[in-house]
Protein backbone atom coordinates (compact mmCIF):
# COMPACT_ATOMS: atom_id res chain seq x y z
CA UNK A 1 0.00 0.00 0.00
CA UNK A 2 2.00 2.61 -1.50
CA UNK A 3 -0.88 4.87 -1.04
CA UNK A 4 -4.31 4.94 1.69
CA UNK A 5 -7.28 5.70 0.10
CA UNK A 6 -10.18 6.88 2.32
CA UNK A 7 -13.89 7.69 1.62
CA UNK A 8 -15.20 11.17 1.98
CA UNK A 9 -17.35 10.19 4.95
CA UNK A 10 -14.44 8.91 6.71
CA UNK A 11 -13.34 12.44 7.37
CA UNK A 12 -15.11 14.85 9.93
CA UNK A 13 -15.54 18.40 9.60
CA UNK A 14 -12.35 19.00 11.47
CA UNK A 15 -10.31 16.82 7.95
CA UNK A 16 -9.55 14.02 10.79
CA UNK A 17 -10.11 10.56 9.27
CA UNK A 18 -10.93 7.79 11.36
CA UNK A 19 -9.92 4.20 10.59
CA UNK A 20 -10.79 1.23 11.78
CA UNK A 21 -10.10 -1.92 9.49
CA UNK A 22 -7.34 -3.53 7.55
CA UNK A 23 -5.71 -0.27 6.61
CA UNK A 24 -5.52 0.39 10.38
CA UNK A 25 -3.47 -2.78 10.13
CA UNK A 26 -1.46 -1.83 7.86
CA UNK A 27 -0.64 1.34 9.41
CA UNK A 28 0.09 -0.25 12.86
CA UNK A 29 1.67 -3.47 11.71
CA UNK A 30 3.41 -3.36 8.71
CA UNK A 31 4.20 0.78 8.88
CA UNK A 32 5.01 0.75 12.15
CA UNK A 33 3.62 4.54 12.67
CA UNK A 34 3.92 6.67 15.29
CA UNK A 35 2.07 10.03 16.17
CA UNK A 36 3.58 12.35 14.47
CA UNK A 37 4.06 10.28 11.31
CA UNK A 38 2.99 11.89 7.87
CA UNK A 39 1.24 9.23 5.53
CA UNK A 40 0.81 9.89 1.54
CA UNK A 41 -3.06 9.53 1.88
CA UNK A 42 -5.63 9.91 -1.40
CA UNK A 43 -9.63 10.96 -1.25
CA UNK A 44 -11.38 8.19 -3.62
CA UNK A 45 -11.90 9.76 -7.14
CA UNK A 46 -10.34 13.36 -4.93
CA UNK A 47 -6.92 14.57 -4.37
CA UNK A 48 -3.85 13.36 -3.04
CA UNK A 49 -2.43 14.23 0.36
CA UNK A 50 -1.04 14.21 3.53
CA UNK A 51 -2.42 12.47 6.48
CA UNK A 52 -0.47 12.98 9.81
CA UNK A 53 -0.95 10.54 13.06
CA UNK A 54 -3.02 11.87 15.88
CA UNK A 55 -4.05 8.86 17.17
CA UNK A 56 -3.30 5.32 17.54
CA UNK A 57 -4.57 2.42 18.79
CA UNK A 58 -5.67 -1.04 18.90
CA UNK A 59 -8.87 -0.49 17.73
CA UNK A 60 -8.20 2.31 15.12
CA UNK A 61 -6.12 5.15 13.44
CA UNK A 62 -7.18 8.68 13.36
CA UNK A 63 -5.51 10.89 10.76
CA UNK A 64 -5.15 14.97 10.34
CA UNK A 65 -5.33 15.22 6.40
CA UNK A 66 -4.82 17.95 4.17
CA UNK A 67 -5.22 17.34 0.66
CA UNK A 68 -3.56 18.77 -3.05
CA UNK A 69 -5.80 21.18 -4.73
CA UNK A 70 -6.15 19.48 -7.90
CA UNK A 71 -6.69 15.65 -8.22
CA UNK A 72 -4.36 12.96 -10.45
CA UNK A 73 -5.61 13.22 -14.12
CA UNK A 74 -7.74 10.33 -15.40
CA UNK A 75 -5.19 7.51 -17.13
CA UNK A 76 -5.67 8.37 -20.66
CA UNK A 77 -6.28 4.89 -21.70
CA UNK A 78 -9.53 2.86 -21.80
CA UNK A 79 -10.16 -0.99 -21.76
CA UNK A 80 -12.58 -2.66 -23.93
CA UNK A 81 -11.95 -6.20 -22.42
CA UNK A 82 -13.41 -9.55 -23.77
CA UNK A 83 -15.26 -11.22 -20.17
CA UNK A 84 -12.25 -13.04 -19.26
CA UNK A 85 -12.60 -16.46 -16.85
CA UNK A 86 -13.80 -15.72 -13.45
CA UNK A 87 -10.57 -16.77 -12.19
CA UNK A 88 -8.50 -14.87 -14.43
CA UNK A 89 -10.55 -11.40 -14.16
CA UNK A 90 -10.40 -11.43 -10.29
CA UNK A 91 -6.77 -11.66 -10.44
CA UNK A 92 -6.79 -8.76 -13.14
CA UNK A 93 -8.50 -6.14 -11.13
CA UNK A 94 -6.21 -5.24 -9.05
CA UNK A 95 -3.73 -5.06 -11.97
CA UNK A 96 -5.62 -3.24 -14.64
CA UNK A 97 -6.04 -0.44 -11.67
CA UNK A 98 -2.60 0.05 -10.86
CA UNK A 99 -1.50 -0.10 -15.00
CA UNK A 100 -3.92 2.84 -15.07
CA UNK A 101 -7.36 3.16 -16.70
CA UNK A 102 -10.06 5.23 -17.07
CA UNK A 103 -12.94 3.16 -17.99
CA UNK A 104 -13.41 -0.68 -18.34
CA UNK A 105 -16.11 -2.19 -20.27
CA UNK A 106 -16.21 -5.59 -20.31
CA UNK A 107 -18.03 -7.20 -23.35
CA UNK A 108 -19.18 -10.19 -24.34
CA UNK A 109 -17.61 -12.16 -27.58
CA UNK A 110 -18.16 -15.84 -29.44
CA UNK A 111 -14.87 -16.77 -27.83
CA UNK A 112 -16.42 -15.77 -24.15
CA UNK A 113 -18.57 -18.70 -22.15
CA UNK A 114 -22.00 -17.31 -21.40
CA UNK A 115 -21.75 -18.78 -17.83
CA UNK A 116 -18.71 -16.38 -17.00
CA UNK A 117 -21.25 -13.71 -16.61
CA UNK A 118 -23.01 -15.50 -13.94
CA UNK A 119 -20.16 -14.55 -11.13
CA UNK A 120 -19.67 -12.81 -8.17
CA UNK A 121 -16.19 -11.50 -9.96
CA UNK A 122 -18.44 -8.80 -11.90
CA UNK A 123 -20.40 -7.45 -8.57
CA UNK A 124 -19.51 -4.07 -7.51
CA UNK A 125 -18.85 -5.30 -3.86
CA UNK A 126 -16.10 -7.64 -5.20
CA UNK A 127 -14.23 -5.79 -7.46
CA UNK A 128 -14.60 -2.37 -5.90
CA UNK A 129 -12.02 -3.21 -2.92
CA UNK A 130 -9.50 -4.89 -5.85
CA UNK A 131 -9.50 -1.73 -7.78
CA UNK A 132 -9.18 0.07 -4.34
CA UNK A 133 -6.19 -1.94 -3.74
CA UNK A 134 -4.52 -1.13 -7.33
CA UNK A 135 -4.75 2.51 -6.78
CA UNK A 136 -3.31 2.14 -3.19
CA UNK A 137 -0.43 0.46 -4.96
CA UNK A 138 -0.27 2.40 -7.68
CA UNK A 139 -0.28 5.64 -5.88
CA UNK A 140 -3.69 6.89 -8.16
CA UNK A 141 -6.95 7.58 -6.13
CA UNK A 142 -9.40 7.88 -9.70
CA UNK A 143 -11.67 4.65 -9.62
CA UNK A 144 -12.35 3.18 -13.07
CA UNK A 145 -15.61 2.86 -14.57
CA UNK A 146 -16.73 -0.45 -15.00
CA UNK A 147 -19.59 -1.45 -17.04
CA UNK A 148 -20.82 -4.91 -18.81
CA UNK A 149 -22.05 -5.28 -22.28
CA UNK A 150 -24.21 -8.70 -22.63
CA UNK A 151 -24.46 -7.82 -26.61
CA UNK A 152 -21.23 -7.08 -27.75
CA UNK A 153 -22.76 -5.54 -31.33
CA UNK A 154 -24.52 -3.31 -29.48
CA UNK A 155 -21.74 -1.61 -27.25
CA UNK A 156 -19.80 -1.23 -30.48
CA UNK A 157 -22.68 0.23 -33.10
CA UNK A 158 -25.33 2.00 -30.47
CA UNK A 159 -23.09 2.66 -26.96
CA UNK A 160 -19.45 3.21 -27.43
CA UNK A 161 -19.14 6.41 -29.33
CA UNK A 162 -21.25 8.06 -26.22
CA UNK A 163 -19.44 6.27 -23.52
CA UNK A 164 -15.82 7.00 -25.16
CA UNK A 165 -16.28 9.82 -27.73
CA UNK A 166 -13.49 10.95 -29.73
CA UNK A 167 -10.81 8.65 -28.64
CA UNK A 168 -7.75 6.50 -30.93
CA UNK A 169 -9.28 3.21 -31.27
CA UNK A 170 -6.56 0.12 -30.92
CA UNK A 171 -7.55 -3.27 -31.79
CA UNK A 172 -4.62 -6.12 -29.74
CA UNK A 173 -4.47 -8.23 -33.21
CA UNK A 174 -2.00 -11.36 -33.15
CA UNK A 175 -1.95 -10.75 -37.05
CA UNK A 176 -2.96 -7.48 -38.23
CA UNK A 177 -1.48 -6.32 -42.19
CA UNK A 178 0.51 -3.77 -40.70
CA UNK A 179 0.46 -1.91 -37.66
CA UNK A 180 2.07 1.26 -39.19
CA UNK A 181 -1.07 3.02 -38.67
CA UNK A 182 -1.99 2.09 -35.22
CA UNK A 183 1.81 3.43 -34.47
CA UNK A 184 0.79 6.66 -36.80
CA UNK A 185 -2.69 6.93 -34.49
CA UNK A 186 -0.58 6.85 -30.98
CA UNK A 187 1.79 9.23 -31.92
CA UNK A 188 -0.96 11.21 -33.13
CA UNK A 189 -2.77 10.55 -29.59
CA UNK A 190 0.41 11.13 -27.32
CA UNK A 191 1.52 14.27 -29.11
CA UNK A 192 -2.25 15.48 -28.58
CA UNK A 193 -2.74 16.89 -25.08
CA UNK A 194 -5.95 14.96 -23.44
CA UNK A 195 -6.51 12.99 -26.18
CA UNK A 196 -7.73 9.29 -25.00
CA UNK A 197 -6.69 6.00 -26.55
CA UNK A 198 -9.42 2.86 -25.90
CA UNK A 199 -7.83 -0.49 -26.52
CA UNK A 200 -9.72 -3.72 -27.38
CA UNK A 201 -8.42 -6.86 -26.03
CA UNK A 202 -9.77 -10.17 -26.97
CA UNK A 203 -10.59 -13.59 -25.30
CA UNK A 204 -9.26 -16.05 -25.23
CA UNK A 205 -8.56 -17.20 -28.55
CA UNK A 206 -9.39 -14.23 -30.06
CA UNK A 207 -12.18 -12.16 -31.43
CA UNK A 208 -13.39 -13.85 -34.54
CA UNK A 209 -14.03 -12.62 -38.17
CA UNK A 210 -17.06 -10.85 -37.76
CA UNK A 211 -16.31 -9.07 -34.26
CA UNK A 212 -12.47 -8.00 -35.84
CA UNK A 213 -14.13 -6.53 -38.85
CA UNK A 214 -16.75 -4.73 -36.76
CA UNK A 215 -14.27 -3.26 -34.87
CA UNK A 216 -12.42 -2.27 -37.74
CA UNK A 217 -15.21 -0.92 -39.44
CA UNK A 218 -16.19 1.39 -36.06
CA UNK A 219 -12.30 2.82 -36.56
CA UNK A 220 -10.35 0.68 -34.29
CA UNK A 221 -6.65 -0.08 -35.75
CA UNK A 222 -5.13 -3.45 -35.47
CA UNK A 223 -1.54 -3.84 -33.73
CA UNK A 224 0.05 -6.47 -33.16
CA UNK A 225 1.93 -7.73 -29.81
CA UNK A 226 4.92 -9.97 -31.63
CA UNK A 227 4.85 -13.03 -33.04
CA UNK A 228 3.99 -14.62 -29.56
CA UNK A 229 0.67 -14.84 -28.67
CA UNK A 230 0.34 -14.07 -25.11
CA UNK A 231 -2.91 -15.76 -22.45
CA UNK A 232 -5.47 -12.85 -22.61
CA UNK A 233 -4.46 -12.12 -19.00
CA UNK A 234 -0.63 -11.61 -19.86
CA UNK A 235 -1.95 -10.02 -23.13
CA UNK A 236 -3.87 -7.46 -20.97
CA UNK A 237 -0.90 -6.00 -18.66
CA UNK A 238 1.51 -6.06 -21.86
CA UNK A 239 -1.07 -4.40 -23.83
CA UNK A 240 -1.56 -1.58 -21.17
CA UNK A 241 1.75 -0.92 -21.04
CA UNK A 242 2.71 -0.74 -24.33
CA UNK A 243 0.13 2.17 -25.47
CA UNK A 244 1.06 3.88 -21.56
CA UNK A 245 4.89 3.66 -22.58
CA UNK A 246 3.83 4.83 -26.07
CA UNK A 247 1.71 8.08 -24.67
CA UNK A 248 4.22 9.21 -21.92
CA UNK A 249 7.30 8.45 -24.40
CA UNK A 250 9.85 11.44 -24.53
CA UNK A 251 9.80 12.76 -28.00
CA UNK A 252 12.57 11.12 -29.85
CA UNK A 253 16.18 12.48 -29.15
CA UNK A 254 18.50 13.99 -31.37
CA UNK A 255 21.61 11.69 -31.43
CA UNK A 256 25.22 12.46 -32.35
CA UNK B 1 -2.08 -24.86 -26.58
CA UNK B 2 -0.70 -22.84 -29.78
CA UNK B 3 2.71 -25.57 -30.50
CA UNK B 4 2.18 -28.76 -29.12
CA UNK B 5 5.89 -29.48 -27.61
CA UNK B 6 7.54 -32.70 -28.08
CA UNK B 7 10.16 -34.47 -25.78
CA UNK B 8 12.67 -36.29 -27.90
CA UNK B 9 12.16 -39.50 -25.92
CA UNK B 10 8.79 -39.63 -27.63
CA UNK B 11 9.96 -39.60 -31.23
CA UNK B 12 10.61 -43.48 -32.46
CA UNK B 13 13.20 -43.80 -35.56
CA UNK B 14 10.31 -43.50 -38.18
CA UNK B 15 9.68 -40.09 -36.77
CA UNK B 16 6.40 -40.73 -35.61
CA UNK B 17 5.39 -39.00 -31.74
CA UNK B 18 3.28 -41.46 -29.16
CA UNK B 19 1.77 -39.10 -27.01
CA UNK B 20 -1.06 -40.57 -24.03
CA UNK B 21 -1.05 -37.41 -21.52
CA UNK B 22 -2.85 -34.09 -21.57
CA UNK B 23 -1.79 -33.59 -24.60
CA UNK B 24 -3.53 -36.06 -26.20
CA UNK B 25 -6.93 -35.34 -24.04
CA UNK B 26 -6.50 -31.63 -26.11
CA UNK B 27 -6.16 -32.91 -29.54
CA UNK B 28 -8.89 -35.16 -29.01
CA UNK B 29 -11.23 -32.51 -27.28
CA UNK B 30 -10.14 -29.28 -28.14
CA UNK B 31 -9.12 -29.66 -31.71
CA UNK B 32 -10.97 -32.14 -32.51
CA UNK B 33 -8.61 -33.82 -34.72
CA UNK B 34 -8.59 -36.74 -37.08
CA UNK B 35 -6.17 -38.73 -38.73
CA UNK B 36 -4.69 -36.62 -41.45
CA UNK B 37 -5.22 -33.19 -39.37
CA UNK B 38 -1.40 -31.18 -39.16
CA UNK B 39 -0.40 -29.95 -36.24
CA UNK B 40 2.07 -27.33 -34.95
CA UNK B 41 4.75 -29.02 -32.81
CA UNK B 42 8.02 -28.17 -31.92
CA UNK B 43 11.03 -30.52 -30.03
CA UNK B 44 11.52 -29.04 -26.83
CA UNK B 45 14.38 -27.31 -27.06
CA UNK B 46 15.08 -27.78 -30.75
CA UNK B 47 13.22 -26.68 -34.17
CA UNK B 48 9.09 -26.54 -34.51
CA UNK B 49 7.77 -28.67 -37.13
CA UNK B 50 4.34 -30.16 -38.68
CA UNK B 51 2.54 -33.40 -36.71
CA UNK B 52 0.06 -35.40 -39.15
CA UNK B 53 -2.10 -37.11 -36.77
CA UNK B 54 -1.84 -40.54 -38.46
CA UNK B 55 -3.74 -42.57 -35.88
CA UNK B 56 -6.06 -41.24 -32.63
CA UNK B 57 -7.99 -43.47 -29.99
CA UNK B 58 -8.46 -42.94 -26.46
CA UNK B 59 -5.43 -43.90 -25.58
CA UNK B 60 -3.24 -42.15 -27.33
CA UNK B 61 -2.53 -39.82 -30.67
CA UNK B 62 0.47 -40.72 -32.59
CA UNK B 63 1.97 -38.04 -35.08
CA UNK B 64 4.43 -38.29 -38.16
CA UNK B 65 6.70 -35.43 -37.55
CA UNK B 66 8.51 -33.77 -39.59
CA UNK B 67 10.79 -30.51 -38.41
CA UNK B 68 12.38 -27.33 -39.47
CA UNK B 69 16.18 -27.20 -39.97
CA UNK B 70 17.17 -24.74 -37.56
CA UNK B 71 15.54 -23.79 -34.09
CA UNK B 72 13.94 -20.78 -32.92
CA UNK B 73 16.15 -17.95 -31.92
CA UNK B 74 16.78 -17.65 -27.89
CA UNK B 75 14.70 -14.80 -26.79
CA UNK B 76 17.39 -12.04 -26.35
CA UNK B 77 16.34 -11.00 -23.11
CA UNK B 78 17.49 -12.81 -19.73
CA UNK B 79 15.85 -11.88 -16.30
CA UNK B 80 17.45 -11.46 -13.08
CA UNK B 81 14.38 -11.18 -10.61
CA UNK B 82 14.30 -10.74 -6.79
CA UNK B 83 12.77 -14.25 -5.67
CA UNK B 84 8.92 -13.73 -5.36
CA UNK B 85 6.54 -15.49 -3.34
CA UNK B 86 5.77 -18.98 -3.76
CA UNK B 87 2.06 -18.10 -4.80
CA UNK B 88 3.21 -15.23 -7.00
CA UNK B 89 5.92 -16.92 -8.89
CA UNK B 90 3.82 -20.21 -9.41
CA UNK B 91 1.91 -17.90 -11.36
CA UNK B 92 4.66 -16.21 -12.94
CA UNK B 93 6.30 -19.17 -14.49
CA UNK B 94 4.22 -19.99 -17.56
CA UNK B 95 3.83 -16.07 -18.12
CA UNK B 96 7.74 -15.79 -18.54
CA UNK B 97 8.32 -17.97 -20.77
CA UNK B 98 5.79 -17.08 -22.66
CA UNK B 99 6.93 -13.77 -22.97
CA UNK B 100 10.17 -14.92 -23.63
CA UNK B 101 13.61 -14.99 -21.23
CA UNK B 102 16.88 -16.95 -22.27
CA UNK B 103 17.42 -17.73 -18.29
CA UNK B 104 15.61 -16.70 -15.30
CA UNK B 105 18.07 -16.35 -12.47
CA UNK B 106 16.33 -16.13 -9.06
CA UNK B 107 18.44 -14.50 -6.29
CA UNK B 108 18.57 -13.42 -2.65
CA UNK B 109 17.74 -9.88 -1.61
CA UNK B 110 17.44 -7.88 1.60
CA UNK B 111 13.43 -7.58 0.93
CA UNK B 112 12.67 -10.85 0.08
CA UNK B 113 11.93 -13.14 2.94
CA UNK B 114 13.83 -16.49 3.66
CA UNK B 115 11.51 -18.71 3.51
CA UNK B 116 10.25 -17.95 0.06
CA UNK B 117 13.46 -20.52 -0.74
CA UNK B 118 11.54 -23.50 1.10
CA UNK B 119 9.36 -24.22 -1.59
CA UNK B 120 8.27 -26.89 -4.15
CA UNK B 121 7.74 -24.11 -6.68
CA UNK B 122 11.54 -23.61 -6.69
CA UNK B 123 12.04 -27.71 -7.65
CA UNK B 124 12.01 -27.88 -11.33
CA UNK B 125 9.20 -31.14 -11.46
CA UNK B 126 7.17 -28.01 -10.04
CA UNK B 127 7.94 -25.25 -12.75
CA UNK B 128 8.92 -26.95 -15.67
CA UNK B 129 5.79 -28.11 -16.92
CA UNK B 130 4.65 -24.63 -16.03
CA UNK B 131 7.43 -23.21 -18.38
CA UNK B 132 6.66 -25.51 -21.39
CA UNK B 133 2.98 -24.54 -20.57
CA UNK B 134 3.98 -21.21 -21.50
CA UNK B 135 6.76 -22.09 -24.21
CA UNK B 136 3.40 -24.13 -25.60
CA UNK B 137 1.32 -20.66 -25.97
CA UNK B 138 3.82 -18.38 -26.94
CA UNK B 139 4.99 -21.12 -29.94
CA UNK B 140 8.46 -21.33 -28.97
CA UNK B 141 10.75 -24.11 -27.94
CA UNK B 142 13.51 -22.95 -25.97
CA UNK B 143 13.23 -23.16 -22.49
CA UNK B 144 14.18 -20.79 -19.98
CA UNK B 145 17.58 -22.09 -18.01
CA UNK B 146 16.91 -21.49 -14.00
CA UNK B 147 19.02 -20.65 -11.47
CA UNK B 148 18.54 -20.28 -7.75
CA UNK B 149 21.44 -17.55 -5.66
CA UNK B 150 20.80 -17.61 -2.44
CA UNK B 151 23.72 -14.98 -1.94
CA UNK B 152 22.77 -11.93 -3.93
CA UNK B 153 26.36 -10.60 -4.08
CA UNK B 154 28.40 -13.58 -4.91
CA UNK B 155 25.58 -13.79 -8.18
CA UNK B 156 26.42 -9.92 -8.89
CA UNK B 157 30.38 -9.85 -8.09
CA UNK B 158 31.58 -13.36 -8.75
CA UNK B 159 29.01 -14.92 -11.28
CA UNK B 160 27.36 -12.63 -13.38
CA UNK B 161 29.44 -12.44 -15.68
CA UNK B 162 30.00 -15.55 -17.16
CA UNK B 163 26.21 -16.41 -16.65
CA UNK B 164 25.34 -13.63 -18.55
CA UNK B 165 28.06 -11.95 -20.78
CA UNK B 166 28.52 -9.16 -22.26
CA UNK B 167 24.84 -8.15 -22.03
CA UNK B 168 23.05 -4.88 -21.79
CA UNK B 169 22.30 -4.43 -17.78
CA UNK B 170 18.56 -3.01 -17.03
CA UNK B 171 17.55 -2.18 -14.11
CA UNK B 172 14.05 -1.02 -13.12
CA UNK B 173 14.05 1.04 -10.61
CA UNK B 174 10.86 3.00 -9.11
CA UNK B 175 12.77 6.98 -9.97
CA UNK B 176 15.90 6.92 -11.23
CA UNK B 177 17.82 9.99 -11.70
CA UNK B 178 17.69 9.30 -15.35
CA UNK B 179 16.31 7.13 -17.64
CA UNK B 180 18.11 8.35 -20.54
CA UNK B 181 21.43 6.27 -20.71
CA UNK B 182 19.41 2.88 -20.53
CA UNK B 183 17.19 4.47 -23.66
CA UNK B 184 20.56 4.90 -25.00
CA UNK B 185 21.50 1.39 -24.36
CA UNK B 186 18.62 -0.61 -25.31
CA UNK B 187 19.09 1.31 -28.69
CA UNK B 188 22.49 0.21 -29.31
CA UNK B 189 21.06 -3.21 -28.06
CA UNK B 190 18.83 -3.00 -30.78
CA UNK B 191 20.70 -2.36 -33.38
CA UNK B 192 23.46 -5.00 -32.31
CA UNK B 193 22.36 -8.32 -33.69
CA UNK B 194 22.80 -10.66 -31.45
CA UNK B 195 23.35 -8.39 -28.35
CA UNK B 196 21.66 -9.54 -25.10
CA UNK B 197 19.82 -7.88 -22.60
CA UNK B 198 19.72 -8.69 -19.19
CA UNK B 199 17.14 -6.84 -17.21
CA UNK B 200 16.80 -6.97 -13.36
CA UNK B 201 13.56 -6.50 -11.33
CA UNK B 202 13.51 -6.43 -7.10
CA UNK B 203 11.19 -7.58 -4.63
CA UNK B 204 8.07 -6.38 -3.54
CA UNK B 205 9.40 -3.18 -1.78
CA UNK B 206 12.38 -2.56 -3.90
CA UNK B 207 15.70 -3.22 -4.01
CA UNK B 208 17.66 -1.91 -1.02
CA UNK B 209 20.21 1.12 -0.98
CA UNK B 210 23.19 -1.16 -1.00
CA UNK B 211 21.87 -3.92 -3.46
CA UNK B 212 20.79 -1.26 -5.99
CA UNK B 213 24.71 0.60 -5.52
CA UNK B 214 26.04 -2.86 -6.45
CA UNK B 215 24.18 -3.10 -9.26
CA UNK B 216 24.98 0.12 -10.87
CA UNK B 217 28.70 -0.64 -10.22
CA UNK B 218 28.55 -3.56 -12.30
CA UNK B 219 27.05 -1.61 -15.13
CA UNK B 220 23.28 -2.05 -14.61
CA UNK B 221 21.64 1.50 -15.90
CA UNK B 222 19.04 2.25 -14.14
CA UNK B 223 15.30 3.06 -15.69
CA UNK B 224 11.74 3.78 -14.38
CA UNK B 225 8.30 2.01 -15.78
CA UNK B 226 6.99 5.65 -15.10
CA UNK B 227 5.20 7.46 -11.84
CA UNK B 228 2.65 4.11 -11.30
CA UNK B 229 4.62 2.04 -8.39
CA UNK B 230 3.24 -2.14 -9.73
CA UNK B 231 2.91 -5.34 -7.78
CA UNK B 232 6.17 -7.11 -8.63
CA UNK B 233 4.47 -9.70 -10.84
CA UNK B 234 2.96 -6.90 -12.33
CA UNK B 235 6.05 -5.07 -13.20
CA UNK B 236 7.61 -8.30 -14.44
CA UNK B 237 5.22 -8.45 -16.95
CA UNK B 238 5.47 -4.91 -18.18
CA UNK B 239 9.24 -4.90 -17.89
CA UNK B 240 9.60 -8.12 -20.20
CA UNK B 241 7.26 -6.45 -22.34
CA UNK B 242 9.10 -3.18 -22.96
CA UNK B 243 12.21 -4.26 -23.39
CA UNK B 244 11.06 -7.44 -25.84
CA UNK B 245 9.01 -4.35 -27.24
CA UNK B 246 12.31 -2.31 -27.86
CA UNK B 247 14.58 -4.71 -29.06
CA UNK B 248 12.08 -5.35 -31.72
CA UNK B 249 10.89 -1.91 -32.82
CA UNK B 250 11.29 -1.01 -36.22
CA UNK B 251 13.53 2.38 -37.04
CA UNK B 252 11.70 5.37 -36.45
CA UNK B 253 10.39 6.08 -39.92
CA UNK B 254 10.69 9.47 -41.37
CA UNK B 255 7.21 11.91 -41.24
CA UNK B 256 6.40 14.45 -43.55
Amino acid sequence: MNLLLLDRTEIDADNVATITDVRARHIRQVLGAEPGRALRIGLIDGPAGTGTVVAIDDRQVRLACTFDEARPPLPRVDLLLALPRPKVLQRLWAQIAALGVGRILLTNAARVERHYFDTHVLDEATYRPLLIEGLQQARDTRVPRVSVHRQFRVLVEDDLDRLCPQATRLLADPAPDSSGDACDALETARTTSDARVLLAAGPEGGWNDFERRLLISRGFQPFSLGPRTLRSDTACIALLTLVHAALSSPRPRPRG
